[in-house]
């Protein structure tokens, strides 16, 4: 079933602009980000939905005139943490002694030993980490978006520091990796819709040691 | 449905050793992977699939000796490219041009502008960038093992150089970013099974601006 929803979908170059995605469709999407598995249960990232047209005429400017973020309805942007502090990971100890209902020596211990890792760590080698994180949540959006029906296009094609300018994420601690325009595919105008989705061959993209 | 499977998924603590994953639902794990998007296409990573005990059980002493690597019946061993070469884009160009059975201008000029921007960049940033790519796969083969009824346990603690090193990876230009041991799950001795799924609320994952 996914994997025919991964052979329906495609980049889109050409969104209607006439049309928009429903809300309950762009909620199920992001839930399939927040639903994601991430290292440590951290979530280190956050997605910011974007349907105001004025701030995606913004991006838009800042993503190389790309017509999907207008003719889309809604961008996602997958923003990961710029660092892990010990507060971050303390609010997710403090969510799961909440959500499970005990807190335990062992719990505490494991939260300690992410801090230890963490928090001296470099910035930069922290954030990577965290991109990662929102790199799986990215692709759940996608695989979402598939089952929903609704187009979808993948893109590292933009400026993080001016989105983070326009959306105001550094003083949230938070720097744009990835966006997902959602809109539905014009019925005309795309070159790539209707090209054979290209793939490396298994044998090419797997080695097995049986 | 998507968002379904990913409520029933968990990292699996403890897999039983006696069931085996069959072939083919493995082969589709790896094919939603295969799948996945990846930035301008060129799918900068490998699936190694292990599923030889004796070098499971070395894969395992270099994994903190967690158990699922040797319970489970195989292991996923995704490996982004240690960098971008001209190379490996001229064989995704090669790819393209055989499979959509033309070459173009257009087309040409596209490759060499990834070259452009690739080939001069080091090393290390050119790895991070193929092994968020290789993220987007491992979300992909992660939410496929739940559409399968196969249980999984996506890994970060593991060597990288230790597992390269037993793989033979590093020969290839390849890293190991992320591993994901499937099986299926042990009637008991799993202490996070039936533990409620700890994620954090919409509202304070999710940012709206319309």
């Amino acid at each position: 079933m996914l994997l025919e929803k991964l052979n329906w979908r495609y980049a889109t170059k050409k969104m209607d602009a006439s049309k928009t995605v429903a809300a309950d469709k762009v909620d199920r999407i992001v839930e399939a980000a927040r639903l994601a598995p991430t290292s440590s249960g951290l979530q280190p990232f956050q997605v910011i939905v974007v349907t105001n047209p004025e701030v995606r005429a913004k991006l838009r400017a800042a993503a190389y005139d790309q017509a999907q973020l207008t003719d889309g309805s809604a961008v996602l942007v997958f923003a990961a943490w710029d660092n892990y502090t010990a507060e971050r990971i303390d609010q997710m100890l403090a969510l799961t002694v909440a959500e499970r209902g005990a807190s335990s020596d062992t719990l505490s211990a494991y939260y300690e030993r992410l801090k230890a890792t963490y928090v001296p760590r470099d910035a930069q080698t922290n954030f990577e980490h965290a991109a990662r994180q929102a790199y799986i949540g990215f692709g759940m959006s996608i695989a979402q978006a598939a089952f929903e029906g609704v187009d979808a296009t993948p893109m590292e094609g933009f400026d993080p520091a001016q989105f983070d300018e326009i959306l105001g994420l550094s003083g949230q601690g938070l720097r744009s990796v990835c966006i997902l325009p959602l809109g539905y595919r014009a019925e005309e105008g795309d070159w790539l819709l209707g090209l054979k989705k290209i793939r490396r061959p298994t044998e090419n993209f797997v080695t097995e040691l049986a």
